[in-house]
């Protein structure tokens, strides 16, 4: 299993497409004798993006024959030229051939009937109303938890990983700068101020955002994090307001690269003044977890013993963690998967998963306390066979 | 029906939940008997952000009792003390108190038992997966065509329409940078220089995204679309490269405000030098078309009414469109609702829908060919009782 999917590593997606390099004939195991169903935009759809590398808001259709490496894209008539020219998918239908103003379902029934087609499996994400509609209509509807492009993105080639490096490289550059703000700020009794003004956890992602831009990329996946004090103790709090002096602010950056569409994703905790003594041994205690963590990745690991190895390091210090049920503490996964959702498989939680040649995964051990604040780290990793690449190269220092 | 739902015009939704003024007891007709539940994200499923006002970029679960106006969150124990600051939903429960590192399915068998819960509806767009696994532990789940938010959705209430219409002002903001832009560009053989470099679609597309960020918009629904040329006539074409004279370009900008969450959505079609007659022509066709939909909407007229007021005028001029099933002309649906999506119900299409006041919908023909480019005209409107208020106001001007 791992050496047949690391052999995909040397993929080429802009030169050969998915479809006619996947399921290998000989690989008896692998082969898919039912068509593959897949309907969804592919702004949000991974999955979608990958096998068709059409970026359409909207919903539409694919339909893939795995063993017959043959595949139908089926748009509205509004998107047809533009799919033609823009898709990897060769055969482009448009859905004015089958009738005006029809539902999905009709839509799909008349594919499937025109193809002969009379089983289909479906992503496990597929949408029930229309799977019940097909049944009705005599089509099988096979949910599999997991399909092959889900399986196949958890790999990536020469190509997604240079994609990653571009896209963190733009992180990093974000990332610096909003350092370099909360650094050049000046206290002025409990807040921050920037050119006499406060400084807002609204300002720095506004800066943030406009060096993204500048760096072609979106925050599509969702704005980055800058939350400073107490409230930081809940990991996703965005952050408002203003900046306290002597408190951990968390910077979560994760932008997408806008033409090319892979993700980056890291953290970095600072404070402003003088750190509690509680904070600077929390973010100790993080750095030492994520050390630890960077030290085991490698192919064959499991990402149980990756997490397991966080916990460990938290725990011999006192901390609670999500390990023993803590409400405080570590109280969130180790990392995940990063390509071209921001969150992919595999999950680096309590899982046997068995890392690969080729995963791109985060390492982002945090602490929080709803009394004293949060403390994250986050690098993003290439799982090597033996080792790891740290594609995250800024510094981590917690006093600006 | 129609009635019944303009009523919802008087919600408020900051100062009382979804969940207290739907469902009136005395309308029988509305009564749900069964509690509904549905698990996703909220940062792009318009209904879970509006039920629960929790912002999440991974999924959670939301039980909802409609009838004894209760509801139920349940987040993963990273989310639980935000969710408690930042929901409407009252009650809130950690997935943690069900048992560590649960599957999704698992969990929600185990919430479904506790509440002694043996049938729920879900949203069409439930996941198949989760749905055939809850059927295997014998609960009922029946997939209903539209959940009541979605219903809910189409009618805006005072607060909505205030953030729609704070959306749409730095919609515009941005939209007369754009073309202010390519007006003081200057014609150079075929292309346009702004200060010594080519004017391209990617630099006026920054300056549209670093607009938005400025007025505290995010181009989360996607990035907007500056497409000059003929490939302008592939109406999602995003645009790419140099701008070439006496060629129409058109810029549909789509921001969504990052506090509020509610969307805008306006097109504009200029062209810098000298436009063809071709190009003046279907311009004219496109702004009469649009000033007929916007002479007919009221309440009380249907969608199809809309669309076909709009297909005549075309028609009449010699255009052809999607009615008679043309492959160029207008080729796509009149407009749509927007909200916290920024395509939602009602599709201002060939269908029944009977408008009512307080929808927002876009009004937005275009025409495109592809041997000489695209022209659309977008704009947003409220629906009165007795027509419509347009909420665009930035002027239309071919020539610029």
């Amino acid at each position: 299993m791992i050496e047949d999917n690391s052999s995909l590593n040397t993929r080429d997606l802009e030169d050969k497409r998915f479809i006619e390099q996947s399921f290998p004939v000989k690989d008896k195991k692998n082969i898919i004798q039912k068509p593959l169903v897949i309907v969804s935009e592919s702004m949000r759809n991974g999955d979608m993006y990958y096998a068709t590398r059409f970026l359409a808001p909207d919903p539409f259709i694919y339909l893939c024959y795995p063993y017959e490496r043959r595949d139908i894209l089926i748009v509205s008539q509004m998107e047809y030229e533009r799919a033609r020219k823009e898709s990897v998918v060769k055969e482009v239908r448009s859905s004015l051939d089958y009738g005006h103003d029809l539902k999905t379902e009709e839509l799909i029934i008349k594919i499937l009937q025109e193809e002969q087609v009379e089983a289909i499996e479906v992503p496990g994400y597929f949408n029930l109303y229309t799977a019940e509609a097909l049944r009705k209509n005599g089509i099988e509807v096979i949910p599999v938890d997991e399909v092959i492009m889900t399986k196949e993105r958890e790999i990536k080639n020469e190509q997604e990983i240079g994609y990653l490096k571009k896209a963190q490289s733009a992180c990093e550059k974000a990332m610096a700068l909003a350092i370099s703000v909360i650094g050049r700020s000046t206290v002025n009794g409990n807040v921050l101020m920037e050119n006499g003004a406060i400084l807002t956890s609204e300002r720095v992602k506004a800066c943030i955002e406009h060096a993204l831009i500048d760096s072609g990329c979106t925050c599509d996946g969702g704005e980055p994090i800058v939350a400073c004090g107490k409230r930081a103790a809940d990991p996703h709090f965005s952050g408002s307001g203003p900046f306290v002096a002597n408190e951990p602010v968390i910077i979560d950056i994760f932008p997408r690269l806008k033409a090319e569409r892979y993700f980056a994703d890291m953290t970095r905790t600072v404070v402003k003044g003088e750190p509690e003594k509680e904070i600077e041994e929390m973010y100790e205690a993080v750095l030492a977890a994520q050390n630890a963590a960077l030290a085991i990745v490698k192919a064959g690991v499991t990402c149980r013993d990756v997490h397991n190895c966080v916990c460990d390091t938290f725990e011999e210090r006192g901390y609670d963690t999500i390990r023993t049920g803590g409400k405080k503490g570590f109280i969130h996964s180790t990392g995940h998967g990063v390509g071209l959702n921001v969150h992919e498989k595999p999950s680096v939680s309590d899982n046997e998963y068995v890392l690969q040649k080729g995963n791109v995964i985060t390492l982002e051990p945090g602490l929080y306390d709803p009394e004293v604040g949060g403390v994250r780290l986050e690098d993003m990793v290439l799982v090597l066979k033996n080792g790891c690449e740290n594609l995250t190269r800024l510094e981590k220092k917690l006093a600006v």
